[in-house]
């Protein structure tokens, strides 16, 4: 090889946008699969989830009181009770089996259903019951005229038999899931979630866990994909150190597709150095689809496909390495997941892992015109501090910093005072 | 008992603010924990951690390119190269084991330890190497004089020997773990997590997956609970089924605390009805705090305490466990966990579960004053709209919303045009 061409950088690098657009075109949310509504939890529905039974199923109480006929209120105000038999007392587990005829009325309890013959219910704050001793039959004084319906849930009134109560694409709340239970759902067709590997290659590294030894230093890029990837929910299938030699790299690539993976993460010998063994490996095994972006700092990262599978070459550099899953593989990583409807830069939307926030710049960020900047910011209750300048190795400044700002390839930096979007780490 | 007593409602409500203060008094975070930084996502750091080695621990290579001695490159220029031998090479995983001496250069890869006798380095684009056929000595021609120290990262500089990197109470970020990793760190104290019982009264419920059949419906609160609490790292630990009798339910309570719970959730019976059996053995168990809050719509929301572990008594309306949930239980179980650092009503604040925003109402709320209300509302690009007014038993409410409104107890209600902090779901 060629010493100069092998140290000598990329010949061009894609615009961020040409990266985010081709993920866009070529990666699509991964097939449903069924699940117990216990593992649902925060899981995207597959399906539109249609009511194949009314809620409540049966009219019900509202409120607790006295279910009754309502035309034998009519007489009653707080003045002139209209005075009624208890013939009984309804609760949710203890339906009531006789009727409620004229002038009689039955203790209900919120939830319950209506007894045969009541059509309202008087809430107990406008009743008063009268136990004379020695009387066999409870009476009741009413305060309150009621007309029929009054305080009785109908059926259907929460939900109506063959409604939709929830999209496809639906990310799925706690709430959603009691609704489902509710309807005697008990299992769902969701997204299946991505299955990730991650392969670490750099023959420097020591595996997490280890202390530095001399010029070994440990890795901490795959501790640090395996928390974005949990939080993306894609599970981590497996985590291997790999070897810098290209045949350990491609036997790497081929077991972890052999187990049917829907993602590599491969970190490390990304660039165009004589130990970035690959993209030449993967253009070996299928497709080097992108290679280099104009993106600081994360220019030597590269996107390849074996077997529609995407292939994200990440730079072993630590912050590089968190700039290119905050950038790229987060988003097609949710997209698989069915979590992202659009592959695109970080804005605020709702959808991003990053809360956000505009705040006036206290200095100068410097950028260069075509090129994306991931600049790390410390908050404050009135502007946004960039970090002093700092290497892309220096992943301490990810943890010292509340947040990032993206400076756009158009732009060539932002001045003090200008508003910017922080997307903050917490 | 007083069939009228039983009936009729709380005889007071405590205010929001009084139940929030109670567990804000008396729940503290649970002890630490040591645990492996691939279980660390996302917990609570326990104590501050130092670093016991340096980041890099050597100098190292900040770019590809040429390690010299910097003063052979100071009368280098573009106009003028100044010329050396290459004597080597020297990548992150193999060091350099000779010295650099006079007119000497190595070529280095980022990352790569800084070889013996240089003390800068030129780099790959200021530079051009030079290897005429038949001679054994590569040549290499600068177009740069560099300082010492030039694109050199020296030992400490991202982290200092002895520097504290992280702090106790830190919600752990995917790159504070690669800090760690960096550091050799690979067990860590972290706040353990609460372990949780769900306990569900009802008689007329059928378990999460059934079918409703006849007047019996479909418990719905156990796996929002649970859906809840996964959300807000509590483990739940068992979630049970239980009679509604006093017995039962104290055999539950009893059977859970035996199994080292942190907290009980109990859903239903949690009322002054005849069924309510929950308050009254919560009482005999240990003791009953607080019961019945002035709040739409979790009033009948109850504290108790069993061996200084907190109980909760939760309404059996699905909203209205949703809104005791919202309110209460998570603030108390994220302080369990040592993710809440007061507990308090939702201001917006970067510790709770919702993003927040404010946004004018398009339509009038009414409230009370004296009692907080819980409003379901959906939200526009422009403005807030409350939810019909509906009862605590429509589930489906919190699916079709957006989030929520708080009305404080000092307030009467919202008029149209007035700005309100919306809570939103997702």
């Amino acid at each position: 090889m060629n010493p100069d061409v092998r140290m000598r950088g990329f010949p061009s690098r894609a615009a961020v946008a040409v990266a985010l657009n081709m993920l866009e075109q070529r990666i699509s949310p991964l097939p449903l699969e069924t699940i117990a509504l216990q593992q649902a939890p925060a899981r995207i529905l597959g399906t539109d989830i249609t009511a194949e039974v009314a809620i409540p199923p049966f009219a019900r109480a509202a409120m607790d009181g006295y279910a009754l006929r309502a035309s034998d209120t009519f007489a009653a105000s707080a003045q002139q009770a209209s005075e009624l038999d208890v013939i009984g007392e309804v609760l949710p587990g203890r339906p009531f089996s006789g009727e409620v005829g004229t002038n009689q009325a039955v203790r209900i309890m919120t939830g319950a259903p209506l007894p045969r013959g009541a059509d309202a219910i008087v809430p107990v704050e406008a009743a008063e019951e009268v136990a004379p001793p020695h009387v066999p039959t409870r009476r009741v004084r009413l305060f309150e005229a009621v007309p029929p319906g009054r305080h009785v849930g109908q059926i259907g009134e929460d939900i109506a038999l063959g409604a939709v109560v929830l999209r496809a694409g639906r990310h799925l709340r706690p709430q959603d899931l009691g609704v489902l239970a509710s309807l005697g759902v008990g299992r769902i067709p969701v997204v299946r979630q991505p299955r990730v590997a991650i392969l670490i290659s750099g023959d420097e590294l020591l595996p997490c866990g280890s202390r530095p030894e001399g010029y070994r230093i440990v890795d901490s890029n795959s501790i640090m994909l395996q928390a974005l990837l949990q939080r993306d929910h894609a599970p981590v299938q497996s985590v291997v150190m790999v070897r810098d030699q290209p045949e350990a790299v491609s036997e790497a690539l081929k077991t972890a597709l052999r187990n049917s993976v829907d993602a590599i993460l491969l970190s490390g010998g990304s660039s165009v150095g004589q130990e970035d063994h690959a993209p030449r490996v993967v253009a070996q095994l299928g497709e080097l689809a992108l290679h280099g972006v104009a993106v600081r700092p994360a220019a030597p990262f590269g996107i390849g496909f074996i077997h529609d599978r995407p292939i994200f070459l990440i730079p072993g550099n630590p912050v590089a390495c968190l700039c290119a899953y905050d950038l790229f593989v987060g988003p097609a990583v949710r997209r698989l997941g069915g979590r992202c409807s659009a592959i695109a830069l970080p804005s605020g939307a709702r959808d991003e892992p990053y809360r956000s926030i505009l705040l006036p710049l206290r200095h100068q960020i410097n950028s260069v015109v075509g090129r994306l900047d991931y600049v790390r910011v410390n908050v404050t209750a009135s502007d946004v501090n960039p970090l002093a300048p700092s290497g892309g190795s220096i992943l301490s400044s990810t943890t010292r910093a509340d947040g990032f700002v993206l400076v756009p390839a158009e732009s060539a930096g932002h001045g003090p005072g200008e508003t910017v979007r922080v997307f903050l780490y917490d």
